[in-house]
């Protein structure tokens, strides 16, 4: 180790032909340029091949910039799982610019925050969700180029915009000299949080992370070249845990889904040979629980299944690989770029009782190759916990799949990385073997079908009801959504009011999903402090029996 | 695309907690940590486990550092493929450090010149190959500190160094906390080019390099977790294509192997549960001949070979699909961490007759994902031949997977960088669909008449002859002509011809100008990856007088 300059630090510079910024929109030239004729996107009648995926993502890119929309410039989306969302993680950062999916199942208030914080520049948005992004936009100050999917397959609704989305491709190249990301530390996404406390936070995302979870997908799942992919998980989730890239770097099949359900995934499965999708545990259930005319074979095939969002309960694991599902289970946050750990499986596992199998798979894992550190440790300290199983502390990761920061927001972004770490807010415990599980949610979470909802937003709206003193909000164990949102409130003196109309009032002014299924009467358990103690509640929400107390109505 | 400073420029900078140098060494301890009692290495009687393997490379680590040795400094193998080189690949690089990985059938001028061009600080050498080592070691100014491997498999040697490896494990710390490298572009390898023409060139790999290709060879070749792997690839050859890592992050088996024989190929298939292999065609060509005894079944499971190094030629590859073999066929230098393209098959030439899919097969093909940029180019201009199957160009590559340059060598490196591209040397055309195909390295091809002649064309028509086991065709001075082709040949065991009926042969096959105007019998000179050394060649065609040798011994 001596300190004369090394020949290993001279004469070896980055150049043009040996350092590329790393970037997942080179997966799609090279896919198109290989395989032009394979089937690259199916959506009910429509059909294209890479060459022409490729064409449309190009022309989106080029169509952008003639609006000057460019570099760092955001373009939001508001779409379900349509070729055109697909073609927006590619056409739009092809760009320079940022992509932002929205949520749709947002409320108008919310998407007019987010317009507004993340600077849209376009919205291109589907028919279906015109009556929301209508109010939104008569919500916002600089109304961004509005650009409507007029997708066939949509429910009727108004169209908003300037044009439709394929005359706007056509206003762009098809031969467009797309540019690939100067750096790979720059922007590619931009995806809000559900937002515990006060509003949604802006996660970033950059070309480096989302290339790296893209072929982190493809390692820890195992997948060869040419998977056939149905979109049953939102691609506004984390970009849909990055499988836009990972699929197209594999020179796979998209299959869309504009609605996750039963049949017309079992149809999927059946007549695309569907070989992998994902989806929260609620799409596993849906499937289970589908009646027996809707269940189609896979005639033999196995179909792999990535799960996350809540740990995947025994009975469900069990029952779907009965049906020749195989549960792969992963974990992460929208900060991670999705998945971040997966309960890597162990041949021998497969020997054991179905039981012991499930609880095995319920755990969240290990690290992602591609995620450099992950611990569970004491939140302030950041000393390890033991690996004893039980010990509980907060999940922590490093790595390159680790958001640049949150958008606007350094504090946030500071907390969030304090000590060199990213703070997940997640408490777990490290089993011997290395693997976590994951034991409560940061506390104020309810993850519901899939989606996280905030508490604290639910009870803020209980709180201007007239006639509410108190309010706590906490998640009650439900077996179709995994959880639903169950509120204790009491009520003013003299006050009086019932639980259906608490629940049609939350109903008017939170997104429906987010309303509360249950409403329990009484006084709130506190701490000599003052604070309600929300453990309690839980343990409350958890005993309750029947759902009759609300007749609350089973869809959304 | 506004002026004014963007939000996603500030507040998002890099950080301990989102940022992480990329490299291999995370395989390793990432595998241990989840997979400590799979197992990781078969030698022979020997196993390990990957916690054990993992301790093994944290002593090797430690030991350097505690004599010394550390960032940027070289650490020489010289090895076939064993535990110890396959240690070396993590050990190495957790030191701080930099591999040498060395051919082991360099002469020891040329080792000399190695380990004092490199700087070795430190050489792990293979008792077998003590002879030549003890000869170069006699011709360097500062010996560095010398370790032997002394492997119970290997014959009977003398050994040289200060202690033997195991030993040298005994002195470092199974619990080493190594670090990351602080830098992905620090230098991880160090590998000598074969120098056809003058000295060797040290081309210097970095992490960044290393963990993107790795990472490139399991998208490619669909491959799975837990692959079971052969070593028929020598370590020392682009440290194995990059698959010590690749195969580690994959929790994967490496079985190791001295020395490349049909019999210990085909009982490691059948008794170990091989999957995967990689091999210049001579392995290719060893397997499809080994007498019908030696060949034993991989029960019916498919084996796949990765094969580079020449083209192999059509009749090769059929005959090992037949045997169960599945090729892929990829290309690369050391200059690109081995492979850095590949034939990437469509499932739809399955159905070709066997000629034209062994002659698909046969061509080079499409990028790596991980590599940016491919073509095939006018050498001085750099602009792109066109698309056609027969115009002429240099293969010219650029992306992650390039090497950092040539050490100490900046004139070397300006030039293969010259343009912002690196230059290959190898000579090839676009096919149609994008395809590449090398006909020659530059230094290869025989201009006749004013016309180029591909060796390659005429070898494989050479291949198809019933008697030919081997074949090589270079450029014989002609006073006539300029140059004319003339063919090296190996008979197959038994067989006979004479240069006249193989010459006939070739122009029944050939337009007339390309047919060997020469045919000498006998065995071919090769490196020690099993490529025919061509230069030797060149200088036997250059020394031969008369056509009259021409008759010479049939079969070998």
């Amino acid at each position: 180790m001596s300190d004369t300059p090394s020949p290993y630090s001279t004469g070896l510079e980055r150049n043009p032909a040996n350092h590329v910024a790393l970037s997942p929109l080179g997966f799609l030239s090279r896919t198109a340029a290989v395989f032009p004729d394979r089937l690259a996107v199916v959506h009910g009648a429509r059909r294209y091949r890479w060459a022409e995926t490729y064409a449309r993502c190009r022309r989106l890119a080029s169509a952008l910039r003639r609006r000057g929309i460019g570099k760092n410039d955001t373009v939001a989306v508001m779409a379900t799982n349509t070729p055109e969302c697909l073609e927006a993680h590619f056409g739009v950062p092809m760009a320079g610019a940022v992509l932002n999916a929205l949520n749709i199942r947002l409320d108008a208030a919310t998407i007019a925050f987010i317009l507004e914080h993340g600077e849209a520049k376009a919205l291109i948005t589907d028919r279906e969700f015109s009556p929301v992004i209508e109010k939104a936009l008569a919500q916002i100050k600089r109304p961004p180029l509005v650009i409507d999917i007029d997708d066939a397959l949509a429910p009727p609704g108004k169209l908003l915009g300037e044009m439709d989305y394929e005359r706007f491709l056509a206003t762009g190249d098809a031969d467009f000299a797309w540019q690939n990301a100067a750096d790979e530390w720059d922007a590619i996404a931009l995806n809000y949080t559900s937002g515990t406390t006060g509003n949604p936070k802006g996660v970033v995302y950059h070309h480096r992370g989302a290339y790296l979870n893209a072929l982190g997908n493809a390692l820890v799942w195992s997948l060869p070249q040419h998977p056939v992919y149905l979109w049953t998980l939102p691609m506004f989730h984390c970009n849909g845990w990055c499988f836009p890239w990972t699929v197209t770097a594999l020179a796979g099949t998209h299959v869309c889904l504009r609605r996750v359900e039963a049949p017309a995934i079992y149809a999927a499965i059946a007549e695309q040979g569907v070989s992998h999708l994902c989806g929260a545990p609620i799409v596993m259930n849906m499937l289970l629980h589908a009646p027996e005319e809707q269940r189609r074979s896979a005639a033999g095939r196995e179909v792999r299944m990535m799960t996350a969002g809540a740990a995947p309960p025994a009975a469900v694991i069990e029952g779907m690989e009965r049906l020749g599902f195989r549960i792969t289970h992963v974990y992460g946050l929208t900060e991670t770029y999705g998945p971040a750990t997966v309960c890597a499986w162990h041949g021998e596992w497969d020997t054991l009782p179905a039981e012991q199998i499930s609880a095995r798979k319920a755990r969240q894992g290990v690290r992602y190759p591609v995620l450099e550190g992950l611990m569970v440790a004491d939140a302030e300290t950041l000393a390890p916990v033991p690996s004893d199983g039980t010990t509980i502390g907060e999940v922590f990761m490093r790595g390159n799949i680790v958001m640049k920061g949150y958008l606007k927001n350094p504090q946030a972004s500071e907390a969030a990385f304090a000590g060199g770490w990213f703070h997940t807010g997640d408490l777990g415990v490290m089993h011997t073997d290395g693997y976590i599980e994951i034991k409560d949610r940061s506390k104020d979470i309810i993850i519901s079908g899939g989606e996280n909802i905030s508490t604290i937003e639910i009870e803020s709206v209980l709180y201007r009801h007239p006639a509410v003193l108190e309010a706590a909000v906490v998640a009650r164990p439900d077996e179709t959504w995994g959880e639903t949102p169950c509120a204790f409130v009491t009520l003013k003196p003299g006050a009086s009011a019932t639980a259906d109309e608490i629940i049609r009032y939350c109903r008017d002014r939170l997104a429906r999903f987010k309303a509360p299924k249950t409403v329990v009467f009484g006084p709130l358990p506190k701490t000599s402090t003052g604070k309600v103690q929300k453990f309690a509640l839980r343990e409350q929400a958890k005993a309750l029996h029947t759902p009759e107390e609300n007749s609350a109505p089973k869809g959304r």
